[in-house]
């Protein structure tokens, strides 16, 4: 038993140092690798993933895990044991010739989908998304399930969650939203709000040292994490100590900002994970909807929040001369329905998402093709958004995901949303300063309650039942509605 | 055959792969890595290390050699496996517990010399030192030789040359220079001589400005090509189009631009390998006394010439107001007896290599022990270079390489000096508008010289082969005391 776990430990230990390794490669790739390295960078990540995938599927591992499966383990190390076999299980199902399949058609997959933008024509990329769904399809054979076969692939993305559920919530949030919306478009101030502030200068060093500014206040330091530009951002692990997010300088003068809060929420958690499980399973997050809850947490809740910009607003009207705090802040939260998900207002973006699970789901299912996908798409745009995409470019084809084969990712963002809803009411319900600490740049009881009752459980348990413990319910949907309702209802002067 | 051949190459190129993986680790670990991240960072080097050393020494790779060995090949592919089997060789050569035992040594031994330098105590250091220079001695008999120990070490890093040629040129180099460097000091010129333009501010931004100009004029281009800035400036190869240099700020105005030059023949070097054998030991460069040649080469033959800085001194000027051009060509010239190596003047430099060199020979033959070292190092240098180091730090703690097991490596620096002229006074005889060009800033024709006549060659010949293919030639050190005497007796006006 004892070198059996003293195997499985080493291997896992060499796996996430492999993986660290990996996302230096990426990070490096997205914001400094000279243009001409791509070619031999693709080889480089492709080598280290074959690498990692074939540590996890030896036989070496697994008999050893099923082994130890038998045995008498403690606590943590069943938990560790069981979770690995998972992992391992459902990577196993699949050939070896269907992984290679999967990987070069995900790859060409990811070139057509830019040649398809630049071109703004789906139908370059059109028989390649065919080819990645008929293998998504094929997986979800290969993986097995109970209900829906949408479940496997969301098994990777939300360990737990199904499709069943989802489906209910989100149909229950659609209407919901959908007739806020419609009074808030109906009110006076809808109608006659503009954007002035936002159309200001806003120079570029300062937006950059506003967004160092607030990851310190946040509780992240120089000596474990950095921030640096990419075209898009994002937030990557390249050790136990070195997690790294990125930013971009945009025409919205918020966008640096507030992508680098989001981001931050990110890195947080990736720095809070328990360090004596820094080099196993139980070290790891346990799903992106809960990833997600912590960088929306951040962006949402506290970043667009009153409290929060009557202490920011005070630095950024030193910088940049906006004069009217009201205004600012009704600026910086007013909804203006996007045809693009990532530039959405937090009443639009669970739409945003609910339109692409429906759409995924009956791609799976077979009830719909993916040669009907830019009508369906531009249809519930209409529909859920009230705006009909220009181009292919501003509908189908704005996402990445797909082309990657990432199917079953989307819903994360919409439960990670909710989740961070539920977060903040039990933090506030807790704590009865919560606001005035915020509207002090306080934040430090904020990003230890996190730590203490999110992060540091690492992957001990699904999602959901962290969110259980640290708020007393499960993914809670009339909490998020709640928010909305009230923060909209205030901000547009309803009833 | 066919088999064996693609065995061996698809080996190269994961080993390949893996080594420039590994060099982006070193590169952020010296640029932009959070300093927490050490630890891990180590770990994940060690790993891919030892991934490459396990594919080496692995049976599978030995056994498809020594078929190959066998075969009628073509003349590349027969060169390419006599290379790749005498490196696997001399691998295999060492005892599995040998090489973690070093490692560890080496290891604890770096350790050792920071702090041996914070504490400016040689003592620190002494036990490791000890314990690596025992561990060479063992090395030398596990390799083998003919003559002296110390060729199989120097064998690493300047193949086909040995102890005993470098000690025969050595002495002969020693008196000259001692002789031209007493010329020197008994002249008018060095009496009065005085650092006054150097002495002037240089803006930081202005500096980094002029490094990239000068690489560019050098023919570096940012698509495979980067500057960064990190402690000690290095190249590193991190793809076939991935070559990146650093440089760094410090209180010496021209150290920036200068280093940059030098590193950017190295980055040259590199860029300019064969690319059909990017994936194999032919791509490689076959000596350090060759690379070194190509980045002093850069720095000394061009970068400190007066027609280069015919052209510099303009745009330096324009930024530094320095005013009179005779003196800074002087003073950028001038000799100045430091005891650090890496600040020496072109007339010391080889001085301050020849030291080393010398107490090499007697640590690996056994004639002198790790506890003489700091007494020995003082007396050369007060013959050499006629300086008394103040401590330790100044004198032999100066240099990183012997606490990582690097004996045999310093040599090299010299053999690239002397290269180095010889490169130039063959350019110079081909080309006679050579010094017109360069007064205009236009490097080009230089550039593609040095990529057919050196780069091009990759791994195929030994270096002092390419050496004499290219000036008629090998190791010279006529030449390299011809170019000094001439340059240094013209500028302190000598006879």
């Amino acid at each position: 038993m004892k070198k059996d776990l003293q195997f499985i430990k080493e291997i896992q230990k060499e796996i996430i140092l492999l993986g660290h390794i990996g996302a230096l490669l990426n990070w490096d790739q997205q914001t400094y690798m000279p243009k001409k390295a791509s070619k031999e960078r693709a080889e480089q990540s492709a080598h280290l993933s074959l690498l990692v995938h074939e540590k996890l599927i030896s036989n070496e591992l697994f008999d050893s895990l099923n082994r130890l499966k038998n045995y008498n383990l403690s606590s943590d190390d069943k938990i560790m044991v069981n979770k690995l076999y998972k992992d391992v299980l459902k990577l196993r199902k699949l050939p070896k010739e269907f992984v290679t399949e999967m990987s070069k058609a995900t790859s060409l997959g990811f070139d057509a989908w830019q040649k398809s933008r630049e071109k703004k024509d789906f139908k370059i990329f059109q028989p390649y998304l065919e080819k990645i769904i008929k293998l998504k399809r094929q997986e979800t054979k290969y993986l097995g399930f109970k209900n829906h076969p949408y479940d496997s692939l969301l098994d990777y993305y939300e360990e737990g969650m199904t499709a069943e559920e989802l489906k209910k919530k989100f149909e229950k949030i659609k209407p919901k939203l959908l007739d806020l919306i419609h009074k808030i478009k109906d009110s006076k101030k809808y109608k006659t709000q503009n954007l002035v502030l936002m159309r200001k200068n806003f120079p570029r060093e300062d937006q950059i040292e506003l967004t160092k500014d607030v990851t310190k206040k946040m509780g992240l330091e120089e000596t474990n994490f950095r921030i640096d530009l990419s075209e898009h951002p994002f937030t990557t692990k390249i050790g136990f100590n070195d997690v790294r997010i990125t930013t971009n300088i945009r025409d919205k003068p918020l966008f640096a900002f507030e992508s680098t809060i989001h981001e931050a929420g990110h890195a947080l958690y990736e720095l809070g994970c328990p360090e004596k499980h820094k080099f196993d399973v139980l070290g790891e997050t346990p799903s992106l909807g809960i990833h997600e809850s912590q960088s929306r947490f951040w962006e949402n809740m506290i970043g667009k929040s009153k409290p929060f910009w009557k202490y920011y607003f005070k630095l950024f009207d030193k910088k940049f001369k906006l004069g009217n705090f009201e205004e600012w802040y009704f600026e910086l939260n007013q909804i203006n329905p996007s045809p693009i998900r990532i530039e959405s207002d937090e009443l639009h973006y669970c739409l945003h998402v609910i339109l692409r699970f429906e759409l995924e789901l009956s791609l799976i299912d077979g009830s719909i093709e993916v040669k009907d996908l830019p009508k369906l798409w531009n249809k519930k745009m209409k529909e859920y958004i009230g705006i009909m995409p220009k181009n292919d470019v501003e509908g189908v084809l704005q996402d990445v995901h797909w082309s990657g084969g990432n199917i079953g990712y989307f819903p994360t963002y919409a439960i990670g949303t909710i989740y961070a809803s539920q977060l903040y009411k039990r933090l506030k319900s807790k704590n009865k300063n919560l606001e005035k600490d915020i509207s002090k740049g306080d934040f430090t009881k904020i990003t230890k309650w996190l730590k203490v009752n999110i992060h540091q459980h690492g992957r001990k348990f699904l999602a959901e039942e962290i969110i259980k413990k640290a708020t007393g319910e499960g993914l809670n949907i009339e909490t998020y509605l709640d928010y909305l309702t009230k923060k909209y209802t205030s901000l547009y002067e309803l009833n």
